[in-house]
């Protein structure tokens, strides 16, 4: 049977996160939804990993399997027609039968959005964190180079992940200003539950003058979660790509 | 008594309009309800000019009159903190006892966005109108030198706004590609009752080869709107800056 891959964008807001649960309406039920409609019959989609509830993605890679007699290139299209506009797939392929959207991902790359203003902005309240607050930017910039690395990771780790090692490698990790936006890209090969969020939290700690620099050293090799900052709110948080082997 | 001037910024998604009405919520009535709470008295506010249902504002420039012990750099911050999160305002300050929003408008901009793509975005879904079809846009550059200058833009008037004259200016009309999102932003002396949506509604008829630019001077000379183009949807428009004396 064909397996068909495909990029989802979504607005997080109005969703209990990317996978299915009972009870909650999430993206992947929707998904799942809209294509067992257009194909008529019962369709699984996998995605390339969870997102939490309120988070956004550009970039979130699925697949799901199906003989259809609907071309390739019309797909897109069609599913489109039967979703919310808060979600949008584009961009359908046919893709070989083992691949896995998460276990061939080579990276990942995900943006946290902070408003560092005096006054919310209508228009990205709903993708960014409000944070009317001073923040030294060069400060956290030289807290990320001590993030960069193979590390264990589990200080950045919230509980009820159940992941089985919390080592991770993160590849890159820039903090870019743009006029009132503070941009944070964090490129990895993966993140455990919360990583991302709780990288920015405690690099808000930093930016505000409450930890140093180089104590996320320490904070590091004590695996503690407790030394971390707070995990950062979820409408900041976009998957922006994944790259595949 | 003291005037107050400020600039507020909105959503206009959820509204139906900025002017008050009756049995509709409304930016106006949000805002004259918030200050109301912050001032402890029944505060009424102008704006320099309506804004339709679904349409939003960058620069929206309103007055209020009323006497308070508050300092006028903590107003923004209290009355923001009565206002939901698609409605900020900002810059408050003590204007002069004559300054009136509207009557002092030297020149108003507007920015009308489309979003010419294969597929919809869920994150501009709400600011832009998504028009999948081909658009010539140098065609519509060219129709655009046709409508800058001093007409009578009867033409690009719906009927019910009341205005004595239709004769208006624009100033400049510029027409900017940015990757899938075309901009278009207007700014002229006043505009007329839907003027702005008629325009991008007249050149959309153009770039998809439907006009020709040069009708445009046959359109204006007309004064009959039933030559222009349909009225664009709201979504795509915002009330971005005005200019005062």
């Amino acid at each position: 049977m064909p397996r068909f891959k495909f990029i989802v964008a979504y607005d997080g807001t109005n969703y209990h996160g990317f996978a299915r649960q009972k009870n909650a309406l999430t993206v992947q039920e929707v998904l799942e939804g809209a294509i067992s409609s257009i194909l008529q019959k019962p369709i699984e989609v996998v995605g390339s990993g969870r997102t939490d509830t309120g988070v956004h993605a550009k970039g979130q890679c699925c697949i799901f399997n199906a003989e259809t007699s609907i071309e390739v290139q019309n797909l897109a299209r069609a599913i489109n027609s039967k979703l919310p506009s808060d979600i949008v797939i584009k961009d359908v392929q046919i893709a070989a039968d083992d691949f896995h959207p998460r276990y061939a991902a080579k990276n990942k790359t995900y943006r946290y959005q902070i408003l560092n203003s005096d006054t919310r902005d209508p228009f990205i309240d709903k993708y960014a964190y409000f944070y009317p607050y001073p923040l030294d930017i060069e400060r956290m910039q030289e807290a990320a180079t001590y993030m960069i690395g193979e590390h264990d990771f589990n200080c950045f780790c919230s509980a009820g992940g159940g992941a089985h090692s919390t080592v991770r490698i993160i590849y890159d990790l820039k903090i870019i200003k743009q006029d009132e936006l503070i941009l944070i890209d964090v490129c990895g090969n993966g993140f455990l539950y919360n990583m991302v969020r709780i990288i920015v939290g405690t690099l808000l700690k930093i930016g505000s003058q409450k930890l140093s620099a180089n104590d996320i050293e320490n904070i590091i090799k004590s695996k503690n979660r407790a030394l971390a900052g707070p995990t950062a709110p979820p409408e900041g948080l976009t998957m922006l790509e994944i790259v595949y082997k």
